[in-house]
Formats: structure tokens, sequence, C-alpha cells
């Protein structure tokens, strides 16, 4: 190895070191701190952070990365050398051109934002949390203004959870899904659930969930389910994966939730070990990532083969609650369009519908077409216009999300790209794998999950997004129709008026 | 304040930061780490500790501490900031002595022994054991030669965890205690303790441990309790103390360790919080350390008034193997003392021997009179002369601890120094609170932990070891007398030949 490439990976691997810490200091506050750690533990984290960034903006990076443009320019694109050094090159520019006072001022702001918004939201108090947002826009304003960018200033948002991606792409495509959406929730069919809002213990709910989480195709000792409040996945190497759930007794949302952060899970147990303590270590974009919690607990986990297995096993942990339903109702039931105020607790077809009413509202701000004061009156017309529904009051609106307090703006796009996305690939997979139904009807998972991991995990983060779908499927077009198709014929398949 | 104290505390708090965020990595590998996550801990854990070494021993920290010095002189000796530049100086002249190079071949030195001592102590096989000993006996003369001494070369290993304390000191205090305890043992009458050793479950265990360390004075919200395979304590604030206990379910043992932590626990919490980022957020040394856990442990938790207001409890608790037995009777079977071949089963009289037994081994291998080959001959001998026992093999002799595997020669003198020093200051507490037992008594731990807190636990590292015993209790001298006594008068209460 070139001294200059093997000093460029020591730099990369200990500033790697830092960020892993910081995961776990971020796992340990949210899974078992006491309380009254937290002041101290904001204070090591951003240390920690700092250290972290101030290391990977050094001009020694940069200087290494130059020197080592005609060893990449030798090797093939996609070889791990070449992949490292483009990657980490496009990180850097990206993170030296943000002057340090004003992420010192943005990350002031979100901690400070979210305090308040949790104030504002618990008094269903919009105008408290207006200056908030405000704030935060000025800054994002002051963010783009780094970059350079061409259709509109939200595209620089957006590249930081979705790279590469713009503005005017995610447009085209929420203008193909939104239509479709909206007439699917409007035409679906009322279905009875309240089977699956009986109580349901949580200690049965956490030993079903693990045995669940044990097929799907994780090396065992190196990965472990903790209950949390706000569910999440994160890892510190590949070998030490973290699930989270909550256990909620009045249903059995448990169980997607954890099939969900499974997904995460399998995408960073998945990515191939030479990529580990590299800025390679990742999912190429959020999308990405999401595209695959959503194949687990979605396309895997609400399907009828899935349930063929599982449901019996089911029935037997919860014979009160569960032993008069049929499989074909329990499917029915977990597969049913509803449409509600609340984004986390919309189903697999109005929760696009939540997002593409964030990502519009959110470009406005953005582009400066709609003020922050009329957020909450835009916010409740598109509700009514995208899901039909009345939006009581800004607690069950515009304040329901954590994101916008913390300067989050251009994440939410990823969610509903993300569902789109697993269509893509997933389509790929059914070709590869002729008899997946058979095998989830046998309860057996291990085909599928090796594949992902070969085709898609283990590449981490060397591609771009487009390039990685495009690895797969042959095509680094977003095409919304297999998405659509899948949750029409899902629909359809419903009993009409059960 | 001053410009250079400003930077001064700046460095050393973002220094602090880091050494916090070791530990939290360290908690988590030991509470609840996947198995397969260690290799990438043991790269983050040696990254963040090299930065912080780094960051410590610069130059600036140097002409700071410098600069300082007229600001130190015109302050009270054991005002904060005095307090701050004058130990900082010492951990800093301490710390530059050292080559990096011998630090990283000790710490590569101590992983490596450590597994090696693993394996060794499975196959009883001390040949395996001796290249080990050998080169971390190697490169402890190396680390010697880094400084200057008086008395003998194993004073310098001494201060790492005693600081200022001499091997002659040490001896002293040895000297006196030995043959006592020795003759104690030996004379000690047999008590039925077979009510002990019923079965005790798990979960009962934990709930009666979390009640009474809920007492013991513990800032709700600041603290928790988990299951691990080896107790510690740890800390990450005076906030958020983490203590772990290992449940046994042949026995009460985890009851007793529970308090043992959470005597370490407390001294943790009871630090000021002006010190709180700084070196001086931690105890002076692990003796005055040990002291706290052991008061809790035993001259509490073993007390009769202490079981006057627990055991009915106790009994509530565990019916089926208590309810027979007397208050009298308990109280005697946990004081008992009993010889036997293992240090950490060993009960509050015995325990010391065990300790002056490794001392004088370690003293002379450092001094180089016993030669490392020899050293299951002496262990043998030894254990013979001061409990009058026989070892059956090196596994229960030699080789049943871990730390000359990593390094950790010159730290087992502390736990007696801990029993010794916790007498002396359990005196000053008698008098302080003359009804001390009827607080006991009632369940009633306030007062105590509140008055150690205000007079010793709060009073951080500012002091040395010697400077806070002498602030307590009026004499830097460390009288075994105290000790002496109280463990004569303890067992002579016990009922003989019961």
């Amino acid at each position: 190895m070139s001294a200059d490439l093997r000093t460029l990976r020591e730099r990369l691997a200990e500033i790697s070191d830092l960020q892993r810490s910081v995961a776990v200091l971020f796992w340990d506050q949210r899974v078992t701190m006491p309380p009254l750690g937290a002041p101290a533990r904001a204070e090591a984290v951003a240390t920690l952070g700092r250290i972290a960034h101030d290391r990977f903006v050094d001009d020694e990076i940069g200087s290494l990365l130059e020197r080592l443009r005609p060893l990449e320019e030798s090797l093939e694109y996609d070889s791990d050398d070449a992949s490292l050094i483009r990657v980490t090159r496009r990180d850097w520019e990206k993170e030296r051109r943000v002057p340090s006072e004003l992420r010192t001022e943005m990350l002031r702001a979100a901690s400070d934002g979210h305090l308040k918004w949790v104030e504002a939201r618990r008094n269903d108090d919009f105008a408290a949390f207006l200056p908030v947002l405000e704030r935060n826009l000025e800054l994002k304003k002051r963010y783009v203004e780094c970059f350079e960018w061409e259709d509109s200033p939200y595209t620089v948002l957006l590249d930081d959870y979705e790279r590469f991606m713009t503005t005017t792409e995610v447009a085209e495509v929420f203008d193909a899904v939104q239509p479709v959406l909206t007439e699917l929730v409007r035409e679906a069919p009322e279905i009875d659930a309240s089977f699956l809002h009986e109580h349901y213990p949580e200690d049965l709910q956490r030993d079903f969930g693990q045995r669940v989480a044990e097929t799907v195709g994780f090396t065992e000792g190196a990965w472990r389910i903790d209950p949390t409040a706000h569910p999440f996945c994160i890892s510190f190497s590949t070998r030490d994966v973290r699930l989270t759930t909550r256990y909620d007794e009045t249903g059995l949302h448990s169980l997607w939730s954890t099939l969900h952060e499974a997904g995460h899970g399998l995408y960073a147990h998945g990515i191939s070990e030479t990529l580990e303590r590299t800025p390679l270590a990742g999912a190429p974009s959020l999308g990405l990532n999401e595209s695959q919690s959503r194949t687990w607990e979605n396309l895997v986990g609400r399907s009828r083969p899935f349930w063929t297995h599982w449901f019996e096993p089911l029935q037997a942990t919860f014979p009160d609650q569960l032993g008069d339903v049929g499989l074909d109702d329990f499917v029915a039931a977990i597969n049913r369009a509803e449409p509600g105020l609340i984004r986390v607790d919309a189903d697999e077809t109005t929760y696009s519908l939540h997002i593409i009413l964030r990502f519009g509202l959110e470009r406005q701000l953005i582009e400066g077409t709609l003020a922050p004061k009329d957020v909450p009156e835009a916010w409740n017309a598109g509700m009514r216009e995208l899901l039909g529904v009345e939006v009581p009051n800004d607690a069950n609106g515009v304040l329901q999300d954590v994101h916008w307090s913390s300067g989050g703006i251009g994440y939410f796009p990823t969610y509903a790209l993300g569902n789109v996305i697993s269509l893509l690939i997933w389509s790929v997979v059914r070709e590869a794998i002729p008899d997946l139904d058979s095998q989830l009807e046998a309860g057996e998972l291990g085909e599928l999950s090796a594949w992902l991991r070969d085709n898609l995990y283990s590449l981490g983060r060397k591609l771009t997004p487009k390039e990685t779908i495009e690895r797969l499927t042959g095509s680094p077009t977003i095409d919304p129709q297999p998405y659509l198709g899948y949750l029409r014929d899902k629909l359809a398949a419903l009993p009409a008026g059960a």
C-alpha cells in the first residue's frame, strides 16, 4: 500500500473511532443513561464531535487526497481504495465549505430548538415554536450559501441525506406518487382490525420479536435489541449492531418496529468488513437505508407468505387475543389503509402522503414562497387535500415531528424515497430468488438476507445512491411504478367491506 | 478568571470528556456489548486513549502550568484552582517521563497477557503464564527507570495507585497487621452459615439489592445497577454513576457486592460539582476509594444495627431460606472468619492476608530477590504460613487473579490499605454522629452518607491521600490499630462454637 494511502486510512480510522464512540454515547443516552447524566453527556458528545470534525477538515487530509489522485485513477472505479479516495474527497470538500462558527451555531440552535419544540408541542403552541423555525431556516439559508446549486436551494439540504439527488428529481417522483396514493386511500375498503388493539403483554412481545429477529440473518453475538422510547438502530461496527424497539401493550406495533430496525441493522451488519473504520462503512443514503427497513418491515413482514409461517406461533403466544382470528383476516388487518393525523402511526399506503406534504412545505420554506408563520394553515390544507383528514390542532399537526426543531430540513423525503426504492430492489430480488414465497412460508429468510447482503449491503457507501440502484436494477432511475403497483395489488387483494 | 487558567481548564475538560467517553465504552463492553463487538471496541478505546494522552502531555499544558505558578501561590492551598494547578502539574510531569513507545508496549503486553492468562488459568498451567509475567516485569523495570525512587523500585509502581505512598510505609502497616490477623483467623470460632448457601433466586436478590441501594444516599436519576460477570463501579459524571453486581443464586453475595460498589459510587457521586471535567474529579487514591467501598460493604453492611432494620425485610423476601433463622445467627454467619484459597471469596478478616501475600511477592519480584519461576512455590508457602491452607493447584493459587497478566503490579496493596483506612475514618464518623447505631437500626443512612460526602467525597483529588486522611483524622499516619481492634472485637462477639 502506498504510504499516503496508509496515512489516509490511519487518519480516517481514528476519525471513525471517534464517530463510533459518539454512537455508543448516543445509544447509551437513549437506552440506559440515568436522566441526570444528560448535561455531562452533551459535553462529551460535543467534544468528540468537534475533535472528529477538526481532524477531518485538516489540510493534511486534503493534501493526501490530492497526492492520491494518480493512484485513484489507476484503480478500478468501484475498488475499495479508489472509492475511498473519491468518496472521502467529496465529503472533505463539502465539510470544508462550512465555517466552524456556522456549524457551532447550527448545533446550538438544534439543541435549543429541540427543548422549545417539546414545550410547544405539549402546549399545542405554534407561536412558541415559530421563532425556532425561523432561526433554523435562517441558519439553513446561510448553510445553503456555502454551496452551489442549480434547480433549487433545497437541493443543497437534500444532498446531506440523499447524495446527488436534486429537488426536481424528488418532485418528479412525488408528483407521480401522490395522486395515485390519494386515490388508493380514498377507495380503500374498511377492514376490521379491532383484534390488533387488544392488550398484548410486553414480555410476550419481547420474546416473540426476539424470536423473529433471530431468523432474519444476523450473526449470533453481533447484535442485540433493547427497549427505548423512540425506536432507532445504530451500529458501532458490522459486528456490534443495536436495534431498539418501543413496546406498547395496546397493540402489536413492536413487531413491525423490530423488523423495521432489523432492516437497518442488516444493512449495517452486511457492509463489507474491508470497509470498516472508513467513511465507506455506511449506506449510500438515508433513502437506500430506509428502503431496507421498509423491505423487512413491509415487503417481508406484512406479506402473506411470511405470516403463513409465523401466524401460528403468534397465535400460540397470544391465544386470548388471536386464537379466533384467521390468517386472512390478520393479513388484511395489517395491510389496511386508513388515513390518520400522525406520520409515525401511518400505515404503508398513507405513509408517503405524510412525507409528500412535508417535502412540499420544506421546499417552499427554503425557496421563500411560504412564510414560516403560514405553515400551520398550509399543513392543514395539505392534510385535507392529500389524506382527506381534518387537523384538530397543531400538536397533532405541524408540531408532531421533531425534525424541524433541530434543523433536520431535507430529511423527510428520504422516508418516501425509501418506500419507492424498496420496490425497485424487491423486483430484482424476486427474479433472483424465484421461490422466495415458499421460503418465506417455511420461515426461511436466510437466502433473502444473504442476497441483499452480497448484492447491496456489502457495497457500503462506495457508490452513489443512483450508482448503487443502477448496479442492482440496471437503471439509475427511481421509477415509482413498481411501488405503486405493489400498493395497488395489495389493496385490491383486501376483502371489500370486511 | 485568568486567560491561562481558562485555557488550562478548557484543555483539561476536553481530556476529561475523552476519558469519560472511554469509561462509557468500557461500561458498555462489560455490561451490554455483544461479544463480537470486541475488536472494534478495542480500537475505539485505544484511539480515544491515545488522543487523550497526546493532548495531556502536550507542551502547551506544561507552559500553562508554568505560567500559572504565581497564581497558584497566591491562592489558598486547598482552593479548587490552586489544587487544580498543583495536582495537574504532578500528573503532567509523571506522564511526560514515560516514552509513548513504552506506553504502547505496556498496553499491548497487557491485552496479550490477559488472553494468555485466561488460557493458563483454565489449564492450570503456570509454565504457560511464566513468559507473560516475565515480560510484564521487564516492562515494569523499564517503567521504573523513568522515575527516581529512594526505598524501593516498587514505590514507583505503588505511586500509580496510591500517590506518595512508599513501599516502606506499606510494609510497616502490613507487618503490624499480618501476625494479628493470622492469629485471629487461627482462633476464630466455627460458625454455622449453611443457610447462606441455599437457593436465592436472582430476581428477588435484584429487587432487594435495589431497595437497599436506594437508601444509601444517591440522588434519584443519577445512578443505576446492572448485572455483570465481574462487578465494578464506574461513573461518567457525578450525576451518572453505574454500579454493577453479579448475581449468584447459590448465596446472597450480591447484597454485599452491591453495597461495596455503592460505596465506590457514593464517592464518585459526592465529588464537588466544581471539580467536574478536571483531573480532580476522582478519589485521592485507590486505597481511599476502597476504604469507602469497605465502609459500606462491611462497617455498615455487616453491622448488627444495619441488619436490625433490614433482616425482617430480607426474611420476608426469602421466607423459605431465612424464615427460621434468628438475627444473631445471621449476623454471626456474615461476620465469620474462615480461611480459603480465593481472594475474591475471602471474608473480612482473612481478606487482607491474601493481599499481604501478594504485596510481599510483588515487592520481591520488582526488587529482584524472587525469580518469576519460583512464584508458585513462594505463593503456596505464604498461604500455608499466613492462612494455614494448602494450595492444591496453581489455578486456585498463583493464577487466580487477573492483575499480573495485564501489568497491574502495585495495585493489590490498595485493597488492604482501604480496609485499614476505612476504620481510621469510621472512628471520626462515630464521634461526629454519636447516635449512628440508632440511625442504622432505623434504616436511616442519610446523615452518614451526607457526612462522608461533605467531609471526604466532595474533596475529590484535591489533596494527597495522606493530606486527605489528615484532614479527617488530624494525623496523616495510617495507623492499623483501629482496624485490628475492630476485627478483634467483632470476632470476640461471635458465639464460640455456634
